[in-house]
């Protein structure tokens, strides 16, 4: 793959008030607080409350990102929505979002790839700012995923987190800067292992009320673990020889933050030292994962970083971009 | 913008079982059957029965469009999910799509921007193409709009209908085919305009039983029509000078079906001679729209489409292809 020339020129995160404690999720999935912290790794997350707008935490985060890069909303030709957890049916989060940002004349729209929506999304970004179809691009990652949870599954209830999270793309200013490499691919064994059936059009709406379960999310994460070590290893060798074995040539490792132990395998292929890991603080905030923890590492000019995560689907992404 | 180099394989469509004469509709909206003839230039639409899933249709019709390129499921390196209904929030429609094609070790994911989703995921596949970073892509758009009308709206209810339709567009076999021009923007005085602000995040999803308007369609038709009014001059030369004043170079327009009322502004700019009209057959399919008049529409080797539509945000979209 040609490199498509992009620079990720600012970032902002914006998290919910309310920071809720493994102590306080642990005895609502009935659980103990010790044993809750060893399985899922997480200590704390954050939970929008009811007053809480995912679509008002997106814009902001936008609007700092946007102020981070040293632009003005009016900059922006293009603002992509990469969440998991959709805000309404229609119009799509980008329309939304656009609207809020007080964008007129320039284009929103939505990408969704589950937990990996962030990366198809800098993709996309990544082709129109090389051809030169736009220049400033932001993305923006909203997740209120603490609203559609199953307190009787407490493997994923303990999990989530809610965050907001903006990433603001423009063009290269150096040879080699931009997006170096990409893969995707979905493994169909995995379709119905990690869903929420309903908010769609294939299940009646006032059926969440005798149905709740099938509007939560409903998880068998260690049969996605088991199909991710068999996925795995095969996935990273198709980003670039020897991803496998130790990701020669990279020097920041952004993962999509799972689980404890989605974190422990990935750390098998290239140990912990160049990954940055926002998992205890946050939890796992589905889309919106990827993108804070790269706004939490300080990439370096000329660093390379592979993004790199699994999603519902089960979709497997990953991106070598050079910083 | 350079010609991004690809070309249309293989297409098809296919509709619920269930053909709904106006002489139906028009009743449960407390209307004449003329009337409503008259407003909304809809005589029969499609709409699928409770046994009916929009997912199988949507994989038949990519069965079929594959089929059409003269290519088999395996060939197919991407599955794109075009629609503006999602089947289910997690995982997303291409996931599931994917999957019910039995797809493995391919990528599939959804793009959504309301109407014009078929618009934007032409131009992702076009780009793929371009940089050979995809081969074969499957475009899917399947809708189920009936499941969430306001009959207390007849506006939108008169107006709307069900269809799967999917697309194959693969790798260009002469110069000069492909995409040739693209041009998007989002007027965001129009995004309450047109929405179902339920079936996410913002709303919870029990409030459906008291309150149900939420998670219909609630659209101001008038108003809208009088935003594109001031906006589409303007945008069409955006596209390429001229195309505001009979499109030249231009042999097929392949229009969103919005209403009779937008048919008849579309046609103030280039006539009625080259524009496909499938509104009275169908009503509006939403996403399925384009690709479903495209399909319709025997584009000949050569001869250049325009591929325009609007959609709720209010998105304005267009392509020009060149078969």
């Amino acid at each position: 793959m040609r490199t498509l020339a992009m620079k990720v020129l600012g970032s902002a995160e914006k998290l919910p008030k309310r920071q809720v404690p493994t102590e306080e999720v642990a005895p609502m999935c009935g659980i103990d607080v010790t044993e809750a912290i060893e399985r899922t790794g997480v200590h704390t997350r954050y939970w929008l409350s009811e007053e809480e707008d995912p679509l008002v935490l997106g814009t902001q985060a936008a609007e700092q990102a946007i102020a981070d890069a040293g632009l003005r909303p009016a900059d922006i030709d293009l603002v992509l929505n990469a969440s998991g957890t959709p805000m309404q049916a229609i119009p799509d989060g980008g329309a939304l979002m656009g609207a809020a940002l007080g964008l007129t004349g320039h284009f929103a729209f939505s990408l969704h790839a589950t937990c990996i929506s962030f990366l198809v999304a800098l993709q996309q970004a990544a082709f129109l700012i090389d051809a030169e179809r736009a220049r400033h691009v932001v993305i923006v990652s909203t997740e209120a995923g603490s609203r559609g949870l199953n307190f009787d599954q407490p493997e994923s209830a303990l999990l989530i987190g809610d965050a907001a999270v903006a990433i603001v793309v423009g063009p290269a200013d150096r040879k080699e800067q931009g997006l170096q490499n990409a893969s995707f691919t979905t493994d169909p064994r995995g379709v119905h292992d990690a869903e929420i059936r309903g908010f769609g059009t294939r299940i009646p709406v006032t059926h969440a009320v005798h149905s709740p379960a099938d509007f939560q999310f409903d998880m068998n994460g260690l049969k996605l673990l088991r199909s991710a070590l068999t996925v795995f290893p095969t996935f990273l060798e198709t980003i670039a020889p020897g991803f496998s074995n130790g990701a020669p040539g990279i020097d920041r490792i952004i993962p999509h933050q799972t689980s404890k132990a989605g974190m422990e395998l990935m750390s098998r292929f290239w140990g912990w030292d160049r990954m940055t890991v926002t998992l205890a603080d946050v939890g796992n905030t589905i889309a919106a994962s990827i993108p804070l923890a790269m706004h939490r590492t300080p990439i370096q000019p000329g660093e390379k970083a592979l993004l790199i995560g699994t999603g519902s689907g089960t979709h497997y992404g990953a991106l070598v971009v050079q910083w």
